[in-house]
């Protein structure tokens, strides 16, 4: 189930430094979410902000709202992000791993509200106060407090975040007659070099080149190479004895 | 399982802007981990670079090379990180959420390096042909390229991140002989207050407590309010008619 990103309201509260409202709104971009919304922002020119390398449209969408109760009155769900700290929290923290899956099961069918609070003092207990519950990026207690843009980065991340098993994609692999080419050209140069191996020399080539598991493509650059060197073998004239 | 830290070493290669050095300082001191190599850092000074709270400790250990050969030479596992883009990769990319999984793997047992290019060109062709495959964060084709600190905390994020099921961190539930107090007090403030209703009030009230799914502390204070509005109730004069 992809995540429904129209319904995710990105509330910045009180940010202080408009490198961080650029690099919400850029990571907010990267990830296909639409709504930020600003409540006290520092810096009026928040627009300007710098480091939203081609979020100019999530920025130039951004709403402004006097109080956090303004901004989210349209979400039926509203989660405080916090590092934890000192303050004793009355509210149910779940880690983002978690909170990301209740987030997602919200948002296929109403609007929630993410709030991040400023980059000195976090969310206010007034402002969790109109969270229904908060959570927490798994950092170290030592370090728990991240900086405003990466936080915003990993949480949108948990939520665009693939929970199925996602297979490789790998590239298409060498068929066995290309690698059976490969062995005996390989074998062929070592035996022109004079290569010893107490056993079949072709059967460990075999093995060896059954390992490397090569794609298609390098199997066929590999055997150019051996080409050439094969023709170089052959055109040399035998060294002097 | 949880990651073998100590393991990853982070290589930043040709990073232009102090900023993002120090983002990304901070991102693996938030996650734990303490390894982080730069090639051919633009700054030379990115010892200051400022925005990296608290994260001294690893700008102060961070070590520069010449080379992406010289920073992974101790790695048995190189992983370039690509927003893909319009070259033709010859590598596997994985996309991070699986990438993880198999770096943590690997992190078990021996040292792998995460490669990340400089903000305006990514990796070159010449530092991805150190890497044994690529990761992609999973961002959308329109808007691929993150911000470089970002990038940083989104893939130490996914590292760290717990794959076991995380159960909510509940607060204590109320019990039930404090809901059957707070029904009782509420239906006895509704009969002061001549709310009526067709049914037994109790029997609705009583459902209506039971399905607000009260934690303990919070059943206090709505017990402690009501008791008071009974005290208000109980010494207002009767209103004149």
């Amino acid at each position: 189930m992809s995540v429904n990103a129209a319904n995710l309201r990105i509330v910045l509260v009180a940010p202080r430094n408009p490198l961080n409202i650029g690099a919400a709104a850029r990571a907010i971009s990267n990830f296909g979410f639409t709504d930020l919304r600003l409540v006290n922002a520092y810096e009026v020119a928040f627009r300007e902000a710098r480091s939203a390398v081609r979020a100019g449209a999530i920025l130039e969408s951004a709403r402004e709202y006097p109080s956090v109760e303004a901004a989210v009155a349209d979400c039926t769900l509203v989660v405080g992000t916090t590092s934890i700290g000192h303050r004793q929290l009355l509210h149910s923290v779940r880690r983002l791993e978690y909170a990301g899956r209740l987030l997602r099961k919200q948002l296929a069918s109403a609007p929630a509200a993410l709030l991040f609070g400023s980059e000195k003092f976090g969310l206010s207990n007034e402002d969790i106060s109109y969270c229904h519950w908060l959570l927490t990026i798994p950092t170290r207690d030592e370090h728990a407090s991240m900086n405003l843009g990466q936080a915003v980065a990993v949480c949108l991340y948990e939520l665009v975040r693939s929970p199925v098993r996602v297979k490789p994609e790998e590239r298409v692999r060498a068929a066995s007659r290309d690698l059976d080419l490969l062995t005996r050209r390989l074998t062929e140069v070592l035996g022109r070099c004079g290569y010893v191996h107490s056993d079949s020399t072709e059967g460990k080539v075999r093995r060896l080149v059954r390992r490397l598991n090569l794609p298609a493509h390098d199997a066929e650059i590999l055997l150019g190479m051996l080409r050439q060197i094969v023709w170089k073998l052959e055109h040399t004239p035998p060294a002097l004895e």
